[in-house]
Formats: structure tokens, C-alpha cells, sequence
């Protein structure tokens, strides 16, 4: 709820004007300086109006013109609705299908709509080879000695640079290297939790977060979340009391896509320093973005070293280098410790292969180009889902990341879904994965990740028409 | 004790004429069939009987030939006693000296004695830079995806086809793939504890084992531990009512370097079967034995899957790539369950170069040499040793592995030992750092996985003569 939000109002009287025709597509809307003197509202106020409308796809933004109404035709597929979970703390675990689905993974004969990292057509493998064998070469040893238990400095040096671009201004000694961003995450939850605590997530949210917290003998929170704006904080502050730790994907997490503005990120930020909770910010899609600029972190909020902010390159460049990192605040020492006795160190080879990659401006290269091409697939994605998904199909308005949430009629269970199409070659996420309730039985994950082309759209009509049957 | 045992007996016999100089270095033994008559024992008790006296390096066995007093001059070193720790579960973490000892770790300024691990000089680092661009070519999508969740295929078929050589029967299906062996216990102890539970290790224990069944809130029970022959089972049987879990290094442990006999290996694994306690067995140095045939593992007794056999190529090949492995036994789904939730994947460029490095024979040739080498070292040791330092010395006698334990007189206090010797370069692993008890203040873990030199053998005369001072 945003309610407290003046520029939802202002957003929302927009939305109706353009949903309900007034505003026509290619239409151009009133100026940031108009809209602040036609409602008596500051500069900021009427640009975060904006803000929110081309978060939501309906609008696009052209330098030094203004802002129009979007021409794109998938303005016809209604939103979700913010997520409503219980606030019991359930723990029914969807084991079985996550099983079938995970036991699907790296089955190159199927259509894996049902992952969530870039398909290996879209990474610069034969770059990364190179940076491989390079990295043989420049290692102490080849590679083969232990490495520093904090991690490759080289790659530690490149994260802190590049934290610049969300807020961060982090030292290359903030940071310590893991076994990609689970890894992370399990290392935060590890030094921070005692069986019988209570964590709290986005809903829906990453079925691996739900299954580690469980595993450590913890309670699970799930808090409505906005397909847009993410986390409600309303929800959250009510929920204070009996929280112990936070968990969240502020930037474009999966399965919705959906982006925290700053001024929740900073009010989230302050609220659980307040009540000294942590905030384990998993931050693995953050430079997948499809807009402009790469959106903040919370962690750049965050004054008092509780934020332990995680990421990796595992969505953006190769899932299986293992590669991911965490900053952990003031939990430093804590979690150097149980990198130790539970890994050593981390594999050398891949982290300089990254540092060297990402040094030499090639990664930066590369994610402008898969941020290029996973917009676009989003919007061949969003077409297709219009032409032949049925009556009644809502979508998530994800401004970048990898995963699309679709949400069908109530009478639609995805999980039967899964089990007509995994025939037919598609394999499917379906939404009762993303949760420990009853709830998202007629949503399913879609990743758009994939490389665009003819067979894929098939694919998505040959779905769309299994979801019509069923 | 061993009392149990026949052998014993007689081979105590053997001793006491060697060491009184009854029996001359070079002078025959009687052989097998003599000694049978003699005692009126079997041919098997007979063979115990030199196996012992083998494994203390008192006497050698020359094919066709059979067995001779040993002519090696560390014959003057006595053996230390069987460990005796308190049975009481301690938990005194000797947290500062084991930072202050690891923070060395990497330091190339230094003889680090304090390891544990061949130094890079003895690993076939041009070979396994190929192996690494060879691996890069052969993977799909050049090693960037994620891998399936047990783990590079043809390295679990390698590990099963090397398991015949120490008794297993294993299949590529009974193998899931960890990063490195610690990662494996690591795993192993997540799936099989919960907090409170009592862990039966050897005394003294490698710390990383000590400092992760605390992380994970267990009790530890030491046993009493021959320097030779490893755990006592004495002990193990009368502390089995208090124990949880047990977790050996049966072979070639580190500090002391014992290895069980075979007996006391099918013993273990019975009476922890019969009491349902699970076993597991971390046989990273098994690879490293100096006789004639590896030694066989407790997982090759196991015939209810009650034995977590861990291993990894650490100790033999590429500390730095973290490939190691687990034949997890009846426990296998839990695990694999634990390995998804924790780190999702390994890392596939560093398992295929090593599972091409063992299918092309080139890991047989390396092990070879590089046992030569160890055994070579051992040797120089200890002739160092005997040379150099204080009187009343003592040393274990290892067959096998990277650690030699030596013993001072109860007035030397390692840890003190530790300062004077990082000031000349030098940095032990003081005994103290293996236990979480206050014992072994004398003693200290020397790696013999450096390569030998002239400066080596200085570095042990300045060490002694620290010692000598203190």
C-alpha cells in the first residue's frame, strides 16, 4: 500500500486517462514543469509520477521531448494485483514440483522458459575462453594454490568500482568473494540466524531463498509485494515485531520483475536499522536493467553497515563460473570466518577470469548488449502473450531482469499446465513454486532470457493454446 | 589400546630388540612363515605383525626378499604416547592462534611449515594449464552453464573406476561433487546434525573440522588417538551411548599422519552400523601413501550406505580448484538437496580438466612422483630433526599424507615457539590449534609437502634451534 505516496495519485489519475482511451498511444503528456504547477507539487514529486508510469510500461520517455504515451500494444495485458499471502508463517514447501521443474534443468531438448539466467547464445563465450586462459597464465601457481580467503583482489577492486553506478562507494575490502550469489546468501543467513527465526521475503519470491531458510530451521514471512514498486512497506512495518532477519531482491527480482523506487529502498533501509534487523539484499539482476540508468541499492542507504548486499555474475555472464560476492557490513568477520570452515577459499581461475573481463571494459560492453536484447525479447514476449495467451492473462511490468509472471484466470492451474506442456517440449515455472501457501496456482514464471526467434514465439502460441484448453 | 590384539603383543616384542640393539639396522627378520611357528599364530597374524612394525618405520620389506631392520637413522626419535584428551565435550576454540596462524596462509615470503598442502614446485602446473583450455573447448557453452546439480559426469565415473584401488565398488550414481573435500563434510554434517548433538572426532583433528561442527552448534568428543594406528576403538566403544555423529581421517591424517589398519577400519564401521550412527570418512590424503598400496577406506566395509566417504584432489593436485566429491551413501538426496540450496552448482571448468586429467593416466603418473617426493622429504625431516633439534624430541611415523607431528619436551611451549620463528621466517602450526582442549602446548604440525633444499634443511636448524632456546 502507497498510500502515503502523493505521486501515486497523481500516477494513478494518468493510468486511468490512458486505459480508458483519453489518453491515445503516441499521445504526448504534460511536461515535469506543467504537472508541478497544475497539482502544486515539487520537481521531485512530479519526475517520480513519471518515473512510475514508465515503470509500469505505459509511457516511454525521448530525450529533450518529453514523455508519450507508449505505442507498444501489450498496454491491453492488465497488471497483477500486489500480492496478499497469509501472514501466518506457513511452511508447506512445494517440494515435489520444484524437484520436477529443477530436474529439468540443462535438458538441452526442452524449451527452458522455466529458468531464470541468459541463454549460453547470448554470453561472449568465446571471450571468456580467452579470458580463461589468460587467467592460467597471470595466476600465481597457474590457479592451483589456495587463494586468499577474502577472495581475488583484482575482482573485489572491479565490484567496488562499479558500485559507484548504484549508490555504493564501497572499498575493495568491503567486499568478499563466494561460490556465486546463493552462496552468498547462505553465508549471510548463516552467520545471522538460530533455528526458529523468522525471515522475512517478498511474495511471491525465489524458491531457493524459501528452501535455504527453511533448511536453517527458520520461519518464513511472506509480505505482499507490488508487481511494480515491489515490496509494500506498510506490510513490512506492520510486520516489525516478528521479524528477525530481512531478505529481499530489490531490483527486479524473481518472479515479478519488480523494481523498489529509492524512497522505499532508503525507508526500508532506516526502518529495520531502527529495530535492528539486518537486510540481506540480494542484488543478482541489479545490472539488468532496461531503462537509462541502473537502479540504487539499498545497500547504498545504509549507514550502519546492516545491509549485507550479494551478487554475482551468474544472470549476466556464466552461470556456471560460480562467481558472486558479498559486502557484509559490519558482519564482516562473521561471515569470513564461515567461508572458511565451510569452503576454504574460492576457486582463483574463474574470479580472475571475471576481474580481467570486467577490467578491460568487456563486461560493460556485453551487458549493454544483453540488456539490448533481453528489452527486446520482453517486448516479443509481451506481443506474443497478447495474440495467444487467453481472455483474461495479466502480466508483471518487469523494467529489467529476467523473468516475466504471468497470471492466468483463477480456473488455470499452472502445475497441470506444466505437466500438458512438458509433452510438447516447454518446461514452465509454474507459481506455487515461488511459495509456501496456497496461492499463485494460476501464475507461472516465464524467462526472457531466452534468444528471440520463430520457434520460440511458436512455442509460446503452442502454451498459450494448452492454456486455453485447460 | 590395543590389547585386543595379538599382533601387538609380539610385534612389542620386536621392538623392544630393536630399539635395545638386539637387532642391528640391516639385520633380517624371520620371515612370515618362522614367525607363525614360533608364536603358533596364523599367516594373517604373522602379517599383521611386520604390517605394524612397517608402519612405525622400523623395519622394511624388500620384495622376495623379506623383511630388515630399518637403516634409517630417525630410529632415535621415539614415538609419541597415545593421545589421552579429557572425555569431557570441551569447547576452549583456540580462535586467536589459529587466525594469527591462517592469516600467514598465501604469504610467499615465508616457510610455511604451518600448511598442509604440497607446495606449487611439486604440481604439474603446465599440464594442468592445458587441461584447463582443454576443458573450455570440450564443455557446452565453453563451461558458462550451470551444471547439473551432482556434478561432472565424467568425473564421478573417474572416482568410481579409482575406487577398486582401496576396496570400494563405487558407481558414477553413488558420487556427488563438492567444491573440495571440506565443502563435502561440510555438507555431510549439515545433512545428519542438529544442534546439541555429540561429534566423535580423532585427537588431535584437523581445526577446520573442530571450528565447523561448533559453527554448527555440536558438542565435540575427542578420542584417544595412536600416532600409528589411528583412533583407539576402545574409546570409541565405551563413548558410543554419548555420540551423535562420528567424523574420522582414517588414512594419513592430518597432524598426526596415523592410518588405521584395516581391522580397526571393518571394526569402526560395525559398531557404528550397529548402533546407527552415521560415519563420516574425509580421505583427502588416502592418495599420498609412501608403501607399496593405498590403503583402504571404512567405506569399502560399508554395506548399509551409513559411510560418507568425502575426498577431493587438494592435497594431490590443485588446492586452488576446489574439485572435491562425496559418496554420500543412504544419505545421497539429502544431499544433493543441501548442495542445491547452498551453492546451487560447482564449477564445471575446474571438474572436467581435472576428470580429463585422470582419464588420460597423467594423474596415476603424478600421484606417483609426487609420493616419491613426499617420502623423500619425510626422510630429510627427520634426519633434520634429529640433528637439530632438542633432545627428547619425539615425531609421529606417517605412511602416508603431508603432515608430520612432532612432540618437544613438556617444557617447550609452541605456541611461544610460533613468535620467535615467524620473526625468522618461519611459521609452524602449533600443536594447540588441534584440539579445543588445553593439551599438545608441546607439540606442533610440520608440512612435508615443500619442496626439499638447502634451505629447507636450514630453516628445520633454525626451528630446532629456537626450540632448543625456549
Amino acid at each position: 500500500m502507497s498510500r502515503d505516496f502523493l505521486y501515486n495519485e497523481i500516477a494513478n489519475g494518468i493510468v486511468i486517462q490512458i486505459t480508458g482511451g483519453v489518453l491515445q498511444p503516441g499521445d504526448k503528456l504534460p511536461s515535469v514543469r506543467m504537472l508541478c504547477k497544475e497539482h502544486g507539487i515539487s520537481m521531485n514529486t512530479a519526475k517520480r509520477v513519471f518515473l512510475e508510469l514508465e515503470a509500469q510500461s505505459l509511457i516511454d520517455s525521448k530525450p529533450q521531448s518529453g514523455y508519450f504515451v507508449s505505442r507498444l500494444p501489450y498496454q491491453k495485458l492488465p497488471l497483477p494485483e500486489v500480492s496478499r499471502p497469509s501472514s501466518l508463517a506457513n511452511s508447506n514447501e512445494p517440494n515435489e514440483l520444484i524437484s520436477k521443474v529443477y530436474g529439468n534443468m540443462g535438458n538441452s531438448g526442452l524449451t527452458l522458459f522455466s529458468i531464470s539466467a541468459p541463454s549460453g547464445e547470448l554470453l561472449p563465450l568465446a571471450k571468456l575462453k580467452k579470458e580463461i586462459v589468460h587467467a592460467t597464465r597471470e595466476l600465481r601457481e597457474g590457479g592451483t594454490a589456495y587463494e586468499p580467503l577474502q577472495g581475488n583482489v583484482k575482482l573485489r577492486r572491479m565490484i567496488a568500482v562499479r558500485s559507484l553506478a548504484w549508490g555504493g562507494n564501497l572499498h575493495e575490502n568491503d567486499l568478499v568473494t563466494t561460490g556465486g550469489a546463493m552462496n552468498a546468501v547462505s553465508l549471510c543467513l548463516m552467520a545471522l540466524v538460530k533455528p526458529g527465526d523468522t525471515v522475512a521475503v517478498e511474495s511471491p519470491c525465489y524458491p531457493g531463498i524459501l528452501q535455504l531458510a527453511i533448511s536453517l530451521g527458520c520461519k518464513i514471512l511472506e509480505l505482499p509485494t507490488h508487481p511494480v514498486t515491489g515490496l509494500e512497506i506498510d506490510a513490512l512495518k506492520e510486520a516489525l515485531p516478528r521479524i528477525d532477519i530481512c531478505l529481499l531482491v530489490p531490483n527486479f527480482n524473481t518472479p515479478l520483475g519488480s523494481c523498489m523506487p529509492d524512497e522505499h529502498k532508503k525507508g526500508v533501509v532506516a526502518l529495520l536499522a531502527k529495530h535492528h534487523i539486518p537486510l540481506i539484499e540480494d542484488d543478482i539482476y541489479g545490472d539488468l536493467y532496461f531503462g537509462t540508468q541502473r537502479p540504487k541499492c539499498c545497500k547504498a542507504f545504509d549507514k550502519e553497515g546492516n545491509v549485507l548486499w550479494c551478487g554475482s555474475v551468474s544472470k549476466t555472464l556464466a552461470p556456471g563460473y560460480r562467481v558472486g560476492w558479498v559486502a557484509p557490513g559490519k558482519y564482516k568477520e562473521k561471515l569470513l570466518k564461515l567461508k572458511l570452515i565451510h569452503s576454504i577459499s574460492s576457486p582463483s581461475i574463474m574470479q580472475e577470469a571475471v576481474a580481467n573481463f570486467v577490467t578491460t571494459g568487456k563486461y560493460e560492453n556485453h551487458l549493454r548488449q544483453l540488456r539490448r536484447t533481453v528489452e527486446d525479447n520482453y517486448q516479443n514476449y509481451l506481443r506474443a502473450i497478447a495474440q495467444y495467451f487467453p481472455e483474461g492473462t495479466k502480466t508483471s511490468r518487469p523494467q529489467g531482469g529476467l523473468s516475466l509472471w504471468v497470471e492466468f484466470n483463477k480456473g488455470i492451474d499452472t502445475a497441470k499446465l506444466y505437466d500438458l506442456a512438458i509433452k510438447q517440449g516447454i518446461c514452465i515455472a509454474p507459481g506455487r513454486m515461488f511459495t509456501l501457501q496456497d496461492q499463485f496456482e494460476n501464475c507461472m514464471r516465464l524467462c526472457i532470457g531466452l534468444r528471440w526467434s520463430d520457434e520460440l514465439k511458436f512455442k509460446l502460441k503452442q502454451l498459450g493454446n494448452l492454456a486455453k484448453m485447460a
